[in-house]
């Protein structure tokens, strides 16, 4: 086996061979794998490049431990289908979003509501008490800066420990380039308003993040939505054809983990993205605000980590990984770093230097990396809990994204199913769930619903998506009698 | 004596009627002024309001108390002459800022330099241990609020606290419709995002603060400035020109103690202003982030408490007076309220909560309002000894705005002396001032400098403010024997 033959690290090749025998069911549910020393034998490597090839395998959920025992195929909770991929039409159109976006965002939030609605994780899922820990070290050693005018683009702390986050990325960013941002979502406005003008053609997933059709329409850009699957990520031969076709300014992508879909973007393909915006000399806004849940470690991966022109302008926060409070997002806009560092000094300011700082602490501690695998996990048995839920209540007919890593499921429901009216009854019984057709800018996804499964999860919960299911189910005898009436 | 004759109360009759005495020379320096009884029984008002009128000249620094012994007529620094009226061309301009005020605002805060370059008091002017505890006691008690995604404009606690503390500035605002942001300045660039289009016109003051120019800039307006005199404000009667004249979309303006001149729009004109912009039906924003500096407590009464349409959009923010470094800013948009809680939540989100609830508790606290008496004393303190020092030490012919409170002082130098020039000869010198020309959308005021004296403080400032004088001198000294030669 030879690891440069195709820049594939030997432990993914052992791994990705493993995958696909277990899917394809050569190896089938609570078979036995080879131990570390048998796999090391097997394939003429080390015993640690097995260990890699078989924790890879484990986070991807294809093979669990068992204590004394060695490694086992996983029992994957009842396969649905997975979503099919969207096709959407092959033009830019002016974004004119309605208020559904903005009342399901209030209702996923109200209390006594059990809400799939919003994508927050739940506070219980993070150490609480180390960042008040840290927070209060800061607030104490700085309490000058509590009354020092901020000025700049981030406290030099903050950037430096940002910089050295991004190398797990596998980016190497400099510090002075970073600029810190009260969120992601800032951050992205900027690269927006730096790289585009009113009127100007954005490209973004299909389904994509209802948040980013609403920067779309409040800076009055086009959205021009590309075909995207649910495993593989935006389809790259289709972005080709809209680059030669049509005047776009931006790509705006989550190559990790897309929202609503879960897709994540093979690292063949995030190459050949950086090669392809710097080709049109465009920019691509990466986010990589959920690159830390991806289960997959090369699929942390960012898109950044192949531009070597400055095309790439990456977007992060720590809000949905280790402490969704703080408010921090950060952004290097590449090429067009000055650009931004003005428009951000301009229009807003520097963020709360005490804030920086205890972000900085955080993301320093060595405790990071195992808090992060500890949320992955959990995230992990949620999601397997309520794609096996849904497998089990939603009418036949139902697909469900598989997503590898995060808390965000896109369920498409059987033709005919109309996912508004689900909403409005699922809002009937106190029950909030985000209607398909907030995320995108035409017409689209009308049958289908994104359930976020990261907040609270109490004993109601699991109830609450049989009842969903039910629902559905009940919708769809009254969808079927009438049509045959 | 009637107090409703014409809206002022009695107290301020009075204090008004004496000031005009002092100013006029009728009252002179060190002359003792009547006793409360004696004052309250010359003008038949009860002593309590006798209080009030010697209070207020006593805020005005037209009078000083001698223990045991009464009030006096104060020594005011040695007078020079308030700088002249500006008068802007009546055309708006695209505003094409060079990298002037960028890289002055840059140098401004170099350790190593003295500096005069930047508007911000600095930390050892508050009480850093009481903002401290605030922090530690709400990172202790809301420790869940720190990995809690915060959503919404602003958490009801600060909403509430703002609204009470606007009660100060004569404005009943309602807690829902505040918007928190992370500055005055993102509060005034979502008012104009809400009110104006790119090529738009907005008034300003002339000179306006260089930041608004850059927001203008930045969001692609044009800047009309109104001609404005050092001790009143921007002049009505060319604004109501400008409104009759031009396609303005808004007036953005610094009531209270504008930044660069210093000056105090009379509580009359406010309520001019209030219907002027409503009789337009265009959109005044309103700064409020100096009121609280103001000497005389009648000039903290905000345009907006005599806004019966909505049309006046308040901003503020406690970095200049209460925390610099909380970095929390707030706005209620009148009758846009809707549209500008839409833009902050799609375009940047929701503040830090922790910060938020610390801000509530300061503001909630009843040590608030003698922190500020004691701001306002120092930094009063501060403008004498620098206007006494600029009167000793600048060449003849210069002249320097006398604000009613606040740390920012306009010094109009003799005619052909280049303030270009003489910051570059004061940088040489490690001393950092603000030209003139930062504060204009046109070629203006390249004889002046702002100097900002709120900043760090020790014994080589004032030997710092008279080399600047001596280097003017110089530098006059040169223009004129040239222009001989």
């Amino acid at each position: 086996m030879d690891e440069a033959s195709n820049g594939t690290p030997l432990y993914l090749q052992i791994a990705e061979r493993l995958a696909r025998a277990i899917r394809a069911g050569t190896l089938k549910r609570g078979e036995r794998l080879p131990s570390v020393r048998e796999l090391a034998a097997q394939e003429t490597v080390s015993p640690s490049t097995a260990v890699q090839a078989l924790r890879w395998l484990e986070d991807a959920r294809l093979i669990a431990a068992k204590p004394r025992s060695g490694y086992f195929v996983a029992s994957r909770p009842a396969a649905l289908p997975e979503p099919q991929a969207s096709r959407p039409a092959p033009r830019s159109r002016v974004v004119q979003l309605d208020e559904l976006g903005q009342a399901v965002l209030r209702q996923s939030v109200l209390p006594g509501l059990i809400s799939f609605g919003a994508a927050c994780p739940e506070p219980d899922l993070f150490d609480q008490e180390r960042v008040r820990r840290a927070f209060t070290r800061v607030v104490q050693r700085h309490r000058d800066l509590l009354c020092t005018y901020p000025l700049g683009s981030g406290r030099a702390e903050v950037r430096r420990a940002v910089a050295r986050y991004a190398l797990g990325l596998g980016c190497e960013l400099q510090p002075d380039d970073l600029v810190m941002t009260s969120s992601c979502m800032e951050a992205i406005t900027l690269c927006l308003k730096a790289v585009t003008k009113a009127g100007d053609v954005v490209d973004l997933e299909s389904p994509t993040y209802f948040g980013f059709l609403e920067i779309l329409q409040s800076l009055h850009l086009r959205a021009l939505e590309i075909p995207t699957p649910p495993r593989h990520g935006m389809v790259l031969a289709a972005l080709q054809l809209a680059l030669e076709t049509q005047p776009v300014k931006a790509v705006l992508v989550v190559p990790t983990l897309s929202n609503p879909m879960g897709s994540c973007m093979p690292v063949a393909e995030r190459k050949r993205l950086a090669q392809m915006v710097a080709q049109h000399d465009i920019a691509l806004i990466e986010d990589v605000i959920y690159n830390d849940l991806a289960e997959q470690e090369d699929k942390r991966r960012a898109v950044r980590s192949f531009d070597a022109s400055g095309h790439v302008m990456i977007c992060g926060s720590f809000s949905k990984t280790m402490a969704p409070g703080l408010r921090l997002g950060w952004v290097d806009g590449g090429r067009w770093a000055q650009a931004l560092h003005k428009i951000q000094s301009v229009q807003s300011g520097a963020q709360t230097a005490v804030v920086e700082l205890a972000l900085a602490d955080l993301l320093n501690q060595a405790g990071s990396a195992a808090a992060l695998r500890q949320l992955r996990a959990t995230l992990a048995r949620r999601v397997d809990e309520a794609r096996a839920l849904i497998a089990d209540s939603f009418p036949k007919g139902t697909r469900v994204s598989d997503p590898g890593g995060g808390f965000i499921l896109w369920v498409e429901l059987p033709p005919g199913l109309d996912a508004l009216a689900l909403y409005a009854a699922c809002m009937a019984e106190n029950i909030c769930i985000a209607p398909g057709a907030m995320f995108s800018a035409s017409p689209r996804f009308r049958h289908c619903i994104r359930l976020g499964v990261g907040g609270r999860w109490g004993e109601e919960h699991p109830l609450a998506l049989r009842r969903i299911g039910a629902l559905a189910g009940q919708m769809l005898t009254v969808a079927i009698s009438q049509r045959a009436a």
